[in-house]
């Protein structure tokens, strides 16, 4: 039930090919899609989506999403050597349970925000309608998928995504957490979740159980300019580029650290944020 | 809106090779989907499906569905050639809303019923939260895909399809035009269903404007074998076999006659039976 | 037989976003795709493709093609809203005969060079070995699938598009031809063809019988500035932009002229070329 | 080069319900298309098919052929409950260049013979053409996919497999090889194949380095009826039933003994027979 495992990375900061981060780093998200080949513990082949925004700031984010493996995708090839964003989330799916379809594909939009998740709400059949019953009647058609991460999307929008995302995110758990305990289920939730207005971008790590799946981001820049003075490839990035990952990227060392357990990291222009992670119930 | 405009074929009789339904006849329901040859007013690309009862009565029936245009798929041509049974249904589909998805395919399947649909609910997204949130709480999470005819299915499940299939399905018309009523939706309902559960077959013909869909059952084989005496595929099937289907197939006069409208008829050993089909409100 | 009957658009000029060309004119290809709409005369459903040059003038150009319908493609609708290019080749295909399978899908790549065709070689399975023997053998594993098309693409890159596209396909038809006679297949060759290199784009209307199907040039962009003194789309695009279609697309009159039978056109900086088409033995 | 890894499994014998065999056995092949849950070494989600002879001995064998993964394709799972056997051969494909399409699953189907490989031809890329001259030119425009197992099985085709199976699967071999060394190539064949008529089942295991790939025959059944008295299942199959598989499956101790290397075993009525594999150059 707790087997799903998916990866997502997601990034901010100067434009950049989606081939620099998709395929480029050894290991790369795309073969961390293909078990076999690195020696990690999950497949993660039952879809894939990337979301980005545009350069010139649209209203809402492009997504492109698949349900065959990643690692195969002929087109998320071509269109990671021809698409520069500064700001997308991309995902790798394993599912157990929900089928693999597009709409069950991450990362999820709604407006101008995107959502993706990794983890599972624990006994997600039995808890479903009670937590579908609590999204906005208004939300409540944009729901096209079938999956606990679409659901736990919606209902962060309707506890105020817009307006307080930690607030509505702590909300959304606690929401979660408590349908889970009214009905016998004891640790509903288990994730790491990005979301981002194509402003701001924001990453959650916390678990009912307090073990949650792992979460990284990146040094900042200017700790990496200066440890690898000669790197070009770093050099070319702002100092406010970031990215966050559910597993480590490519081979630089002291390039990422873990977030920790029940905590969010907000990427923003000027100091990013961190913070603890408190479900609320109110 | 309400240019859903599938087609359906549903089976009962005489085991027969799926082959000599799906793709004989000319025009053959798969012909159906490809628009362009056959000068009819549609193309049914966006999935189809089969579901069917085997021949050594299994609890539940098999489906076979598939995302892509059914003139296309090579292995429902295969299986065609492969399978028989002596109760059948199949779909090919034309959506202008809902995703094209293998959950969105019909027909739906629960226990031993199967469901297909061609029509719409007029104003769904409106109308569907309300619809849904009258699906029994024990039915809820089996439904998989995002659309009107799912709902349907499941609407009349909850209504007794198991006890009395032709009063569930006319309290579940009531209650979707009631909500509908309730909601400004003038003309809520336009469908034609089959449904089975693998001993008999049901087949409406309804819509909230009295315009409905058309509907065709073969006529009776004793007189068909009387018209055809030469005609031995004819022969090969039994008194009782019959077929119903969305739009004529193949080119025997004489074979169809419509269902009329607002009615339902059932096909079962014994004399089949046809009646007037009254949307319940109790 | 001859009954491929796809759909191609091909574009060059001020960078477009692919959304104007494919999906807002009325009617679009996109809509072409859909005979029921239309009342056209046939169903493109059996995949597409976009090739497509970046504004920056990338070694070559990026592919996107996929296997279903193209008017259901949710990723093809996103990519079109995010994706600028000068020069573009876009193919709704209708197969009645080869796999319905991505390498299947124009436009065809190799190296800088995009292809797509409207047409069939009559009889391809009897010819087809004859005609991939005389492909250069170093470019022999570069073919991918198992289309006519594909196969006069590589011909014609044998012949020497690089150096002389129309002297190029001027020979391959002629050769076409000649291995379609030796074999007692009447009129072996039916096509419109676009092909370009990133900086020119060249179109191409020939059948065996001289009986080929339709194609479009959109008028002088002066002209159409002058017919249409209000219309700022059209004032957006420069002096040189132009069309190649195989229907006219949106509803402006005097906005396209046909390509005369067995003729070429070339659209490029500076004055186009129009000329005549003759096959070449030589 | 060397890295297709894929999965076959041939039976003969008493009909059987697909999934007994596919879906049943712990582990079974459908479970080693996801490498993650069992920690073998890799992952097989390129595609897949099955190939089956009808009880009543029908002209041709039926395919059913998916691009997706094995382990998440629903109608497959569905299909496998309905459809019986007696004789049919599964394969779950891995693969490194040639693309993930439904013409290049196995396995490849001509006449009344079914083929599915494992292993690769080394530098197809640059045997290929070579390979496909020597292919009968009648043969020839059935060749559908553009892998080197379905070469390979027209090649054996043309040396004779109707008339003489293992001799025309050695001269196969031979040939390769001889065109290989010819061009440089050290080791160029690397197998085990399946292959079948529908009466016999023939299995093929060898590899220019004399390094084969693994291949297991299923011990005699009365062998096993011994062994195992108390075992019902295995008391409903008769004793001329037998698989082959590239790896073990489910976990009965003794159940499965390897084919030896550069050999041949054939399953068939009355005596099996096992010879060495010597490839041939006449």
């Amino acid at each position: 039930m707790l087997t799903h495992m998916c990866r997502w990375l997601a990034y901010s900061g100067s434009p950049i090919l989606l081939d620099d981060l998709l395929y480029k780093p050894q290991p790369s998200l795309i073969d961390q899609s293909l078990h076999a080949r690195l020696g990690v513990e999950t497949t993660n082949g039952d879809g894939f989506g990337v979301g980005w925004y545009g350069v010139d700031a649209p209203p809402a984010p492009i997504l492109f999403r698949g349900v065959g493996p990643a690692w195969g995708d002929l087109n998320l090839r071509e269109l990671a050597r021809s698409i520069s964003s500064p700001l997308f989330v991309a995902h790798i799916r394993a599912s157990t349970g929900t089928p693999v379809e597009q709409t069950n594909c991450h990362p999820f939009r709604h407006g101008r925000w995107l959502w993706a998740h990794n983890g599972a709400i624990r006994e997600f059949a039995l808890l479903k309608r009670d937590l579908v019953l609590a999204v906005d009647p208004s939300l409540y058609p944009s729901i096209a998928g079938s999956t606990d991460s679409e659901v736990m999307f919606y209902l962060a929008l309707t506890f105020g995504l817009h307006n307080d995302p930690v607030a509505a995110v702590e909300r959304m758990v606690g929401f979660v957490e408590s349908v889970g305990h009214r009905r016998g289920v004891a640790d509903p939730v288990q994730m790491t979740v990005a979301t981002s207005d194509g402003d701001r971008l924001w990453a959650f790590r916390y678990s009912s159980e307090r073990d949650s799946r792992s979460l990284y981001v990146s040094t900042e820049m200017s700790t990496l300019h200066e440890m690898y003075p000669d790197n070009e490839n770093l050099h070319r990035l702002s100092d406010e580029t970031r990215a966050v990952v559910s597993e480590p990227l490519g081979d630089l060392a002291g390039a990422w650290h873990p977030v920790p357990e029940s905590s969010y990291a907000v990427v923003q222009k000027g100091a990013d944020a961190v913070g603890a992670f408190r479900p609320r119930t109110s």
